[in-house]
């Protein structure tokens, strides 16, 4: 039985989440639609376009909201995750890994003649060549350049090797050269903004020096592409990027939140969205809870989950193998069996990518089931 | 596209596994098999059986293989997982955490009642009520008493309970008293044999206790399961368990490979049937190169992954965010884009959860795509 049958007759009815099997995926749908819509606020008075990035939600809908609200399109991780948007109506895919082996770059040049606007990003002038190979001339793929910020995970790592890879992408007619990639991803959770900011500037000074060997070469990028939650307010005024890939930001997870996302007093105009409910199946340990979410139901790569709501305030979590977790319950009244306990993700990508089903709610209805279309599409 | 769609047509020709888009989830037959045979051959010598925890492989098709060697059933970690593999013609199922919320008592009573030798535990009389309230007389649901080895995760916590909660049970006439479970999970692990040995030899004492307390007020239990990977050839000696749980033996991830299984020093007869094929798509950086396998390709609860082959010896494997990870690549060769790495899991259970689909292979040839058919089923 899908979640759609188990959970499709619950829609719309008061105190329905109460009533979901256990541990569920959860989506505010006030709280994302406000993160939509100051985003989408923010980027709208800078000169700035978000394509944010869709591996975080894995879903066509929440791509959707966010499109119509101002956004130009979606950005990728992997080439299964554009093939299920695609599928979903969505245009104007960015894949922001280069896509390197056989099978997969058969699947890209396919995916590039059915769909609109779709651009990939290269490192490699081996990896330019097998795509214009197969690819099409009467429909060319975009490619940006992906230039390595210094993390050493993909990337061209010098202004010269650039500049090698602009020749190769112009020597095929089936490509066509559309910017250039620049996401700093481990300057992204650095919790101070001055901090942060510092060290933006100075890898945006880097990224000037590439783009001025590429301008010198004929090949000033149409597109500079870069940023996430963690930069969106200090990227525009670098006066380089021309979007932003953003992603996080629709769901606020616990390590977002630890950050200082601005740099004034006001603290984030973002707020948690994803949650998971999860029930207690045993309590016969003082001060201790178990509950039915473990390492299956939460990505381990961060922090531990936190207690939102259902265990008393200062209540802690704790892994307790793939099925369950402890929760401290110290003072307050006596933990009943079945009884809901609410926990904030630490990283929400790879927590997504356990469930197939959000369960979208306003208070305690359930308002809507949203596939996770493009869970486990890491192909 | 499904992953069979993808992959249904290359199997059985050879040099067709190099041919599958990456990451992706491989099982080697031939050391499938050889496990299952090796863990059948040493149950059928001693006084136990085995209902091995269907928890790490999710699959009736490997249920199915290990009860045509011996096995009596298979234990599911939840409703969700034990739903799945009946659908799939698996009978002999026990599910080893209790089931408490309401949506899901309604489904374990219907599992019940259309399934052949359904059974699972109980830790506390308020449960044990409920299922009683819901289940059905003309089909009564087995049970277990679920005894806490001291991890404070599931389980009664003392023989004075283990006798409440057999009166509790006794009083429901739609359940029926079928034994008690007794799972040692923190002992698996320990990696010298003999430690872990005397540390269940010492857990065995207490289990004695209970089960006499049990045994004098007249529920001597029928079934005293528990027992892991770690543990098997430790727990058939201490006679007092009439069945074994054991799961990962089916593939050995490397946790367990860690591990001294025996007690001599003929080395572990059971051999890695599970590993990642990953490719390699970036490689501008002396010393790493980049692969297509991340957070999402493996469990991050555990060690990191091991590399198994495809890379020159000695190199090692780190996380590089949701999708990518850094091999090390000193000395041998160049590294090619698009080559293929194989590797190990740390933690096999949760790894499996985040593919759809076995790829079966013997050497270089995909034989099946055998779906993870209850991935994601923690509900």
């Amino acid at each position: 039985m899908t979640d759609e049958e188990l959970h499709g007759h619950l829609i719309g009815r008061q105190g329905s989440r109460r009533e979901l099997n256990t541990p569920v995926l959860i989506v505010d749908l006030g709280a994302l639609t406000r993160n939509i819509d100051v985003m989408a606020g923010f980027i709208a008075k800078h000169d700035v376009k978000l394509r944010p990035h869709a591996k975080t939600h894995k879903s066509p809908e929440i791509a959707r909201r966010q499109i119509a609200a101002g956004a130009i399109g979606a950005c990728c991780a992997k080439l299964g995750e554009a093939e299920v948007l695609a599928a979903g109506g969505i245009t104007g895919l960015l894949i922001t890994s280069p896509v390197v082996s056989p099978p997969a770059i058969e699947r890209l040049a396919a995916l590039n003649a059915r769909t609109v606007d779709l651009s990939c990003v290269v490192d490699n002038p081996v990896n330019v060549a097998a795509l214009g190979r197969v690819c099409d001339v009467a429909t060319p793929l975009r490619v940006l350049i992906d230039i390595d910020p210094g993390m050493k995970r993909t990337g061209v790592a010098s202004p010269e090797a650039a500049v090698a890879l602009l020749a190769a992408i112009r020597a095929q007619p089936s490509l066509v050269y559309a910017g250039v990639q620049f996401y700093c991803g481990s300057i992204q959770p650095i919790a101070d903004f001055r901090e942060r900011a510092a060290a933006m500037e100075e890898r945006a000074d880097y990224l000037r020096t590439v783009i001025a060997a590429l301008t010198e070469a004929g090949g000033a990028p149409g597109i500079v592409t870069g940023g996430g939650t963690g930069t969106h307010q200090i990227d525009p005024g670098l006066g380089v990027f021309t979007e932003l890939q953003a992603g996080s930001y629709v769901f606020m997870d616990s390590q977002y939140l630890a950050c200082e996302l601005t740099g004034d007093d006001a603290g984030s105009p973002l707020e948690t969205s994803l949650m998971i409910d999860a029930r207690v199946i045993s309590a016969n340990v003082p001060g201790i809870v178990t509950i039915d979410a473990g390492i299956k139901a939460f990505a381990t790569d961060a922090a531990s989950p936190i207690v939102l709501s259902g265990a008393p305030a200062g209540s802690t979590y704790t892994f307790m193998g793939d099925e369950h977790g402890a929760v401290s319950w110290e003072g307050g009244r006596t933990p009943v069996l079945g009884e809901i306990v609410t926990l904030g993700t630490p990283h929400c990508d790879p927590t997504v990518n356990l469930y197939d089903t959000y369960h979208v709610v306003a208070g305690d209805t359930l308002r809507a089931l949203w596939p996770v279309a493009a869970r486990g599409r890491s192909r």
